[in-house]
């Protein structure tokens, strides 16, 4: 054989259709991560979110406020000009706007016009990030946030590192989704080659879909093995949950112990990472990291080599996405075509989730019209 | 609030819709600079105006010629070519093309074909500049040059220099018409607080927009401060005329002086800027500039001066508008809107004019088919 | 006169319209030159064929095999991944693919699912180059591969050579159709100024395309003056045939010798050169050149002197053919005529005739389906 008979290349198509992609229009109406909270300082910080121009900066009360980026009188970036008092001063003709994108002070004349302004997007700090609402200011509701508790919790020791991604948020969820690339694309960093062979199961359902697999028993990378001190051969557990717990929240959390040890006698070790995906462009994310373990808190030699050697790893899914990327964009539609595998099922099963919440959300727009 | 209501924006975007912008197809049929004349020597010269590829050069008896560049056999551009004896040789097959643009000679065969040719443009070298007719070339009319005579005149002390805008024209004339933002983007060089808030009339009508701003009592940036000898706080006064006079030619006059001496002890000293912008693409611009002065003539050191702290202001000019320019790339139509207030009505009466004018130009094309 | 009349520049674009371009799907059914065989190793080689991303690599027993460059998983490059007993895994998730493009297996699972694979490239080595066949394979046939027996044949020695050239390759077998450029585009290399006034004959016909000139007496350049020692000013003749063998192919032979010497005294020196273009993308192709000579054979110094020499004449072509496409790309389709003269007779011929072979392969495709 070579390339598939053209109706088998079909139906793969077509159930294509169903699934979430780069083409796939944004879910606006969600809680996505906008910038790490040590980013929002006293001063601008422009960056797109969602294909949308933002502005951002921390009042002097530690507020974080989230503006469109583009003065409405003649559309000179706002992260162009001065923050004072709280407020943007344009830089092109000195235009003012609060906090909540009112104008307040046009400087050419005495008064200030009516009605000019532009978005405030709804912005909430919680640990370690900031999250930002862009859709339905009305719909922005906290209850809606994924659960992310450990995030501030003193019991887990975090590091936290930024990667931007040259590929769609969608195939980032779709990677975390299916670990069995860890035997391959990470073969050199903290991948083994028993790890896309061993069993899986998924949980699917009320839009989160987890992955769990128990690598047992296997031989722990350096960065893991190193400092839990499980180095042998053969000798660690590695119970691993991967979760899609929103559109802008993946949780893996991993547990190592002996697996040679009874169980009365085991540490169990345990490690969490949330990667945090935001879109930037339809191809291009912004890729929020906090990883934490339970373990050697305050062992800041520990966190640091746990984050460089993490660091290695998830650069590898950063370049390989960008590849995947890169050959889609490359492939006339006509001969592009993915066939799934069983260990797939999740993966599939969220972007299926995804394009039908997509779905929902444009009739609902539609219904308002 | 935040951003204004639907019907509100709607309302602004129904406005814009009767302004010119980068969406505005160029106005062919008038006069723009194509180079200084010193940049037209006896050698080949390309240039991008108004979105067509041009090749310039001097002949022998210093005309300058401005023909289509791209040699109508195998679209060689021209200006890889070879200038002999007054014509251009194609760098492929050696055609030769006469100052008129017509084929003289096919190497390769003993005749030339008949009616193998292309556009010459009509051109006018006036003093520090060459002016080019994009457009019909029977209309091509030297009554149609904007005044301009103080360029050759002896009593004005100029300098010369070029910018390349990443932008429409249209927003730099637009700029040049609301000289409100000299307070803000150029805050650090030639502007002060104190001059957008100052009165302004306009001049409105016959193709010609005109702004005048008196700010009395004021303090003079170094640039006009040093060389004047009016350095002191609050003891200028700073008379500023700013002229759109054609699409290829804009004119900000300003005279300075004591204002807290009586008229008849007064010196008067005047700076002109002739500010003539040719659009390259819909958002690039060919930023031609022309500084004057009728004070401390033949003085070298006093020209350099003013000429390098002039230029980092029309710098922060072309930085300005170029982030304008990308801002308005990536918003998308629905989202984009631009509220005016009452400094920008000269800029908006041009530039509804100038899509009139466009609309004229292309009524007169339908009608001529 | 300037451009011509709209009449005489219609016609000119209309006879364009039956000549092949840029614009011309590519011919899918025959053979190109994929690569130099010795660029094909145990290794993995990306390359980008007729707009298709292919892959390609040497067997344990010297095959070449040339697959699609797409994972039909998900989509990653294969040729990011390893090559591993002949057969290709996947960087992303292990899925391994053999020389037929079959998918042989799948790491996370037993078994392999049928019917999973990608396009296999017929492809043949002979002498220095592997053609390969981009259209339907079961039409890939040997006796369809050109003439080129030289290419193998001792006698000849040889060198080799890759650019790569920023144009359509419809271009390039114009430009080698037409060699009244040599004097003007090759005026510093192996161009003479005789050249482009030589006369020529024509030989056109079952979709090959020949032009023969013969310029005697001639000067040599020193490319070909040195090795023959034919150094005298106007002391050989230079006779020229230069042929368009198939899509992939076009060879330029040439005999030089003393035309001043009876026909029984001469040693005729004879050089051979096959030009084979493979269309990159519509405007970028693959430029795989070999040169021979009869004479001199295993003289090192000779052959290096000579491909030295001749690649500064062919990257003239590669320059100036890719401001040809640039002067392409910015003209407007109702500014772009182009006229042709009687030596472009061979070359229009040619563009003829490929644009009726595509025509013909387009609809043998809508007639199967």
């Amino acid at each position: 054989m070579t390339r598939p008979l053209p109706t088998i290349i079909a139906a793969s198509q077509a159930a294509s259709q169903r699934l979430a992609d780069r083409h796939t229009p944004f879910i606006m109406n969600d809680w996505y991560v906008a910038a790490f909270g040590t980013e929002v300082k006293d001063q601008l910080l422009a960056r797109t979110l969602l294909g949308q121009r933002v502005v951002m900066y921390r009042t002097s009360k530690q507020q974080v406020v989230a503006l469109e980026d583009r003065c409405p009188h003649r559309s000179m970036p706002l992260s162009a000009g001065t923050l004072e008092q709280d407020s943007i001063v344009c830089a092109y003709h000195g235009f003012r706007f609060n906090t909540e994108g009112n104008c307040i002070e046009v400087p050419s004349q005495s008064s200030c016009p009516h009605n000019v302004g532009i978005k405030a997007y709804p912005t909430h700090e919680r640990g370690p990030v900031v999250w930002i609402w862009m859709g339905e200011p009305d719909q922005a509701d906290l209850s809606k946030l994924p659960p992310q508790d450990w995030l501030q919790d003193p019991q887990w020791e975090t590091s936290q590192g930024y990667l931007h991604l040259k590929a769609s948020y969608v195939r980032l969820h779709e990677n975390l989704l299916d670990l069995t690339h860890l035997s391959f694309l990470h073969a050199k960093s903290f991948g083994t080659p028993d790890y896309a062979k061993a069993t899986f199961e998924s949980e699917l359902g009320d839009g989160r879909f987890a992955l769990l697999r128990n690598v047992v028993p296997t031989t722990l990378p350096p960065v893991w093995g190193v400092p839990t001190g499980l180095t042998g051969t053969g000798q660690a557990a590695r119970i691993v949950r991967s979760e899609y717990r929103s559109i802008g929240l993946h949780e893996v959390s991993v547990s190592f112990y002996d697996c040679h040890l009874p169980e009365a006698e085991r540490q169990t070790f345990r490690i969490r990472t949330a990667h945090m995906p935001t879109p930037e462009t339809a191809t291009s994310t912004h890729y929020f990291i906090v990883h934490g373990r339970d373990f050697a808190q305050q062992d800041a030699a520990t966190t640091q080599f746990m984050h460089d050697q993490l660091f290695v790893a998830f650069q590898e899914d950063v370049d390989g996405l960008a590849l995947q990327e890169q050959a889609l964009a490359a492939t006339l539609p006509e001969d592009l075509y993915e066939f799934s595998v069983a260990s797939d099922g999740p993966a599939v099963a969220m972007r299926r989730h995804v394009l039908a919440r997509q779905h929902q959300e444009a009739n609902a727009r539609t219904a308002l019209k």
